[in-house]
């Protein structure tokens, strides 16, 4: 029996970037939080401390920022696409790299009615991310990238029943053709392999249907429970982006417990709720293509399902 | 010498209440964390432990729910002083109630360009806050209001100097003629006892009015620094509002570092900057008429300036 | 009518400080997260931007580093009075200081019984804390020292009641001679003006003391209320701390309701509970000398009373 | 090409349960955070909405609570595999269940010098916890086991190097053969899938001594990187712990920059630091025998790697 290393990912986590376009009185800003990895055949550093294959961490911190500048900030995916297969060449044992990058959304300030030149406030309205996972350089390169948002909560006060499920001895649960719903969504979606190499996905244009489209749907749908919800939203995204493979989600379910005012002598016909913090639902699902090309590396460690 | 109760409060803390309006098929909701606490000579039970004066913080949870229902939620500011009086005559020994409720904001999902009746998303701008501190009842009732907000994040990509700055031996930083300046915003401002007492203050129009005015004003002032940028905001929100009588600012000087990029042979004018969390400067401002009323307990236990 | 500027201050916060003792082999270490602030006329930054009167936070935080070598880190009183002294005697417009220390324990790991030379492990035992304020300078001086502890979590399983309170329409709590009490303390004592003027307070050992005893009675004490809990607690502090003038609590009631187990036929005599979250119960009070010494500006802009 | 349903679980996530054992005066409390999923066939409720398979998540949490006094609470492996056997007998189309537990520690109060009969003050120490992984049952039964800590910070102030690392044009940090070296913990075992079906697990024991081993090995291994301090600390659990097939850890770097005092005219030979939050460094690593037993999904949806 011998003691071996396994799996393994370094990189410099939590680079938060704020790029400034100004090239005009008129301002634009990006808010982005970048973490990058890399993985492959560091035995040597692990084993015997010899650091001779290792990028260091504070190397990748400077990239980023450089790579700011360097290379513009379009679209996050093309960001991490671009940083990951420089990492990659940069270090001869690394045989892939992860590169993760979140963007918190500003809008300008509004003076008389027109957006101000200069002047942001941060939009609450989720997070938008993206996870880049690249294999390998050249004819085998393998990249994958998975985007999606974070922190996105949404609520419907009616249109959401829970009835007809499995009971045992444990249950007390009452049935209901009428609660609130709500949940504070975690979308993932991971591009067409065959997408992403050709690289005509329109990142941004996607992005943006997608979260429109889910937030639609979620509206639209009758809910029976938050599993036909997401089922229905991932759907939808599937079948109207072909550029799309597959979807995930993370919803806990932020439940709204109708509060017993009766012993007050008040009446409560669905009007006043406990929003309960813990314990909560936690509803994961994926909904894909049955032709969906292999997410390889796709998903490595990406909080949810691997 | 003798050991005795000094000031105390007691009460239900973050009682998280939604409230759906459903009288239409176009739903309203309304998501308040409401906190309530009371205060006056309570010094059986902390002395003796004998609760008979305690009104217990179970009930006070029960009635914020309950009032939800009762009266209705209108303005914050309306529904924290009818809560406030109310404890204070249930509660023989209370002789104040402070009231502090933060209302999160939804916005209806749109689908087709429409808002959607009944499903809605969180939208992020921001938690309007008020705090009520009510002394008293019938005829020595005083009653203070202190509204405003949390957590609104505002950046100017210029307009903003740093510099003729008192200097001693531990001074290192560099004068500048332009930086970012953030800060993540909190507001508070005191209404006056008049107004309030006159029951004639238009709660959501006044805030509404002054948070549209904060963001405007922010961004129109060429900054020589936070403390100017702030005392001109407050400036122009007592000038336009006579319902006003002072209003506090926090305000964290979110420091953007410019990212030296030499080492790489990178320029870098103003357009890549790491944005640091810790530490930061803090600057926190009162600005008031000097005719202005007493604030009495208009502050009392809420974080800044009392 | 004239628009001013009122209460205000200004300083760097959260400087994370660690300093290392290494003059032997066996090192020790001392983790600080210091926060400064300056009070005073400020009016010129603020009205017109002029900072010739302002000693720039980040010269504060270059002196807070500075002084942990130049001053080294006794107790943490100690280096906050002497950071405020000299940011009052570097600042002409400043009139006063709070400087905020709290200090994160760790312990050494041990090795084959013994404690390690110089590797440490973090002890979550509470954080001790020290808030020093001080007023002018030479024979004006004021000096302020609050010290305490936040984040020591405490729980009986037994020993604890709630029942004779006060009962209106909304009440719905049964009384309970048993239940959990438990809470995440926040301590806060302040020295007596006299005894911090003539220096001999020894802060580490009033320090281990205060907070020894806190738990002891907390321990001993049969509850019959949290308030009485925390009364009892802070008299025996003044009985045996002759130096320490008066002590406030802040103590979120973290409520553990018995689960209901006979719908499964399960009896549960005071042994399942469930840990709730929000809304908590929050009691806040303070236990004081009749003659103690005016507080002044001691509590000025710590969370809770004022 | 159909759009089908893919990996998918639910559960209830973060029941808080608060276990008392006071058969005799002498109290024990165990404070568990219990997270429960099944996985397997609900194509039904997400295609249709229907429920008839669906074991409600609220049913889930009761069994928690209930079993937590009929099964009682030894060590969380047992009481979570003993969960996970039972929702998957209940559950016809579940095919596998993943129990996660985190167990928060408590140490009795010391009242003259002995430790207090029932009340008890949370000791920082980390966080336990365990992730059980059962798929099937019956002959078919494989359950998983993997157990750890999360928040265990450590730091050595001297004993660590970095240094003979890879260069490119971006790298600008120095080499240096003394620095702090610290993280905050992260580390989960996997125990050998024969000792898990055998049941002859002594988990308690196991925890505590594999815990101890890793503090100790953080001690006394001479850091050339972290990674190499992973690597030799996981190496020697797998030396002295037959049980245990892998181990994996995720170390945040926590950078502790030396403070340049220079500028006052002040050295700085390594005593004075900037414990900084963002960016980390982020190491992970797995260690394991090259003759472990298959994973399967023993890490599912835990983060990290998978």
């Amino acid at each position: 029996m011998a003691i071996v290393l396994g799996n393994n990912q370094y990189g410099k986590a939590q680079n938060h970037v704020v790029r400034v376009y100004r090239d005009t009185a008129r301002h634009e800003i990006r808010d982005l939080t970048v973490s990058s990895a890399l993985r492959g055949d560091f035995s040597a550093a692990h084993a015997d401390g010899d650091q001779k294959d290792v990028l260091p961490t504070d190397t990748q911190k400077n990239t980023v920022f450089s790579f700011a500048k360097e290379k513009g900030v379009g679209a996050i995916e093309d960001y991490a696409l671009t940083l990951a297969d420089h990492f990659i060449a940069q270090t001869p044992v690394a045989d892939g790299a992860r590169i993760e990058v979140s963007e918190t959304p500003w809008r300008r300030i509004e003076v008389d009615g027109q957006g101000h030149d200069h002047a942001f406030v941060q939009s609450g309205d989720g997070v938008r991310t993206t996870v880049v996972n690249v294999d390998g350089s050249g004819a085998d390169r393998k990249a994958n990238v998975v985007s999606g948002f974070t922190g996105v909560t949404v609520l419907k006060s009616t249109g959401s029943e829970f009835q007809g499920f499995l009971k045992d001895r444990y249950t007390t649960l009452a049935e209901t053709d009428d609660r609130i719903l709500a949940t504070s969504l975690v979308a993932r979606w991971r591009y067409e392999s065959q997408a992403v190499q050709a690289g005509n996905v329109d990142w941004d244009k996607s992005y943006d249907a997608v979260k429109a489209l889910l937030l639609q749907r979620f509206a639209e749908i009758h809910s029976k429970a938050l599993q036909q919800t997401l089922y229905g939203m991932g759907e939808s995204v599937l079948q109207q982006h072909a550029e799309i493979a597959e979807i995930r989600f993370s919803a806990p379910n932020k439940h709204h417990f109708l509060v017993d005012l009766s012993p007050f002598g008040v009446e409560n016909p669905g009007e006043v709720f406990y929003a309960a913090d813990r314990p909560y639902g936690l509803i994961e699902a994926t909904v894909l293509r049955d032709d969906a090309s292999e997410p390889g590396n796709a998903w490595l460690a990406t909080p949810g399902f691997c």
